[in-house]
């Protein structure tokens, strides 16, 4: 597969180009971007989008960044730059990954106290690559992880997207099947559309088309039936936090899958990178779920709005799935089974 | 509440005016209509829509078409009077209570063989107008038993629309809940979207917030979360078909919602008139399911399709819920419950 490289350098390493993810699946449309205030805005109207993407972006963006700053003395740069981490620190502040990759980059930049801005450059350009090929393996290693669970002509449902275009190549969830593909396997996926944003319809069965691997599109309430009729091996989602006892938070309508699986007997695995398993987390019942606007219900339909505008709307982000319902939990380092307080903490041993 | 009145004579009784379905819930727009081809297209184009509203609509066209028959003779009003109702039993092929209607209205012409036209038109009249009493009643009688099982308080989860404009008056699903709103019940409802068509946004909250029940509405994947916030006392959901075991094919989506119900625990029961129990239909597997076009799920969006055109998508309109997740079937007649097979039969001995 054609590798989409979605967040990169341009020649001269001067400016980021991204690819505009609001105008998906209908056009891919590349940016090419170096102003701050561009840079704010990409992460701010999700044309880059997911956690692992935007610390990537975050790491080439402070380096782009750092190359227009005054360059006179170390303390002169080191205020800039940290001026320009806090800026497009504010535009999106509930990602983690965002926070911590601009952290990384100031790091770089304090680690060579006294020393000239201009033989600090590269070592900034070295750090953001090192962050993209560290997302890159993880990756590739969850993927091979999961990618041992299926064999060919298996079929996978997900839910929401946890692809390339959320991370850097491969992805959580759909990583072992866009490995498989690329290995020449024949897997199949089902995708949910995954309401209200349909991140399903719009991302993850844009990626595994391309992928080739052979997906159809369901609305989310088809997932039963799907199972039923004996389609699905398996079901691969990605993960938003993973509390010390399993418990996972997902995207909404993640914890309804699940329940469906263990109905119908298909084993149900969530697929991330060690960094989104919260060990000070003890369970889901401590992870804040946000709520949304119910614009995102009611109104975003061709014509006009498609319920009433004085009916009230419950609009979740995410939902918690519960580590009973979990067949195992899928990190670069390995595949962790219950009990999860004890195969989790042995990670981080 | 106020009734709606949404099949209905005009003054002199020559004309249907219908509340056209097709442009809520942002218009109530009433169409006063009389011709064939206006009748036929109503049915068509889903202006009129739910199984027992389209067989009242049908009586009523029947009688509306009749008073512009040729009358000279019996013979020739009632070769006529059978082309229309041919003609008018191919606007929905499917719908069962259409030909259901229609050969009960030609039944009237029929019995009364030989006699003037114009002395049959009030039997016409009045057969059309007890076609819809016995669905107000049976719908009544419905929702009595189903109230029976709620209390003060208690919070109601529905999947698609099985309301008062689906038939005539109260409706099967949701009649509980609009009969307790109009003795001053305080009820509560989750209205499930129902993805693709989205009845349940359109059409179930529009209803329940007209009825003055406390409705909110979620997107089909939330129905998880708010069963796990303990929000919700039962699910009421109508029915299309009921095999002779009490598996039950509805709109698509239904059979995730009573395994999530089992789950969490929470009473799922299906409403319905006993005409949808086909005692000849022995399991759901004899259900055929339509399977319906990609594009209600591709492109009904603002502005540009919401996935790429190559995606396949599987869109089947209805789902089986097997008759181990029914913890009852409500019909007009009593609460049915399992073993299935026995309690179903005695309804039709």
């Amino acid at each position: 597969m054609e590798t989409i490289d979605h967040v990169r350098l341009n020649e001269d390493g001067s400016k980021l180009i991204i690819l505009d993810q609001t105008q998906l699946p209908n056009r891919m449309e590349y940016l090419e971007i170096s102003e701050a205030e561009e840079l704010y805005e990409a992460i701010q109207k999700l044309r880059v989008r997911g956690a692992p993407c935007i610390g990537i972006f975050a790491g080439f963006a402070m380096y782009v960044l750092a190359q227009r700053l005054d360059q006179s003395t170390y303390e002169s740069f080191k205020k800039e730059f940290h001026e320009k981490a806090a800026y497009l620190n504010a535009s999106r502040p509930t990602a983690v990954n965002l926070s911590w990759a601009l952290r990384r980059m100031e790091g770089v930049v304090t680690a060579q106290a006294g020393r000239a801005p201009a033989e600090i450059l590269p070592l900034l350009r070295a750090e953001a690559q090192a962050i993209l090929e560290e997302d890159i393996a993880m990756c590739k290693a969850i993927s091979e992880h999961g990618l041992g669970l299926l064999k060919e002509g298996d079929c996978v449902l997900t839910h929401c997207n946890a692809g390339p275009i959320a991370t850097s190549r491969y992805g959580t969830a759909i990583g072992p099947l866009i490995l498989g593909a690329e290995r020449g396997m024949h897997l199949k996926a089902f995708s949910d559309e995954t309401r209200p944003l349909l991140q399903g319809a719009r991302l993850t069965s844009w990626e595994l088309d391309r992928a080739g691997v052979d997906v159809t599109l369901i609305c989310d309430n088809m997932a039963s039936m799907v199972m039923k009729n004996g389609w699905v091996q398996f079901c691969f989602v990605g993960c938003d936090r993973v509390a010390a006892n399993g418990d996972t938070a997902n995207k909404i309508g993640t914890s309804g899958v699940a329940i469906l699986a263990k109905h119908y007997g298909i084993p149900f695995y969530v697929l991330g990178p060690t960094s989104t398993i919260d060990m000070s987390c003890p369970t889901g019942d401590d992870i804040k779920i946000e709520l949304r606007q119910p614009d995102e219900i009611k109104e975003m339909w061709y014509r006009e709005p498609m319920a009433p505008g004085t009916v009230k709307c419950f609009n979740p982000a995410f939902d918690v799935t519960d580590h009973s319902l979990i067949s195992g939990i899928i990190t670069e380092k390995g595949i962790c089974r219950a009990p999860y307080e004890q195969s989790l903490k042995k990670l981080f041993e």
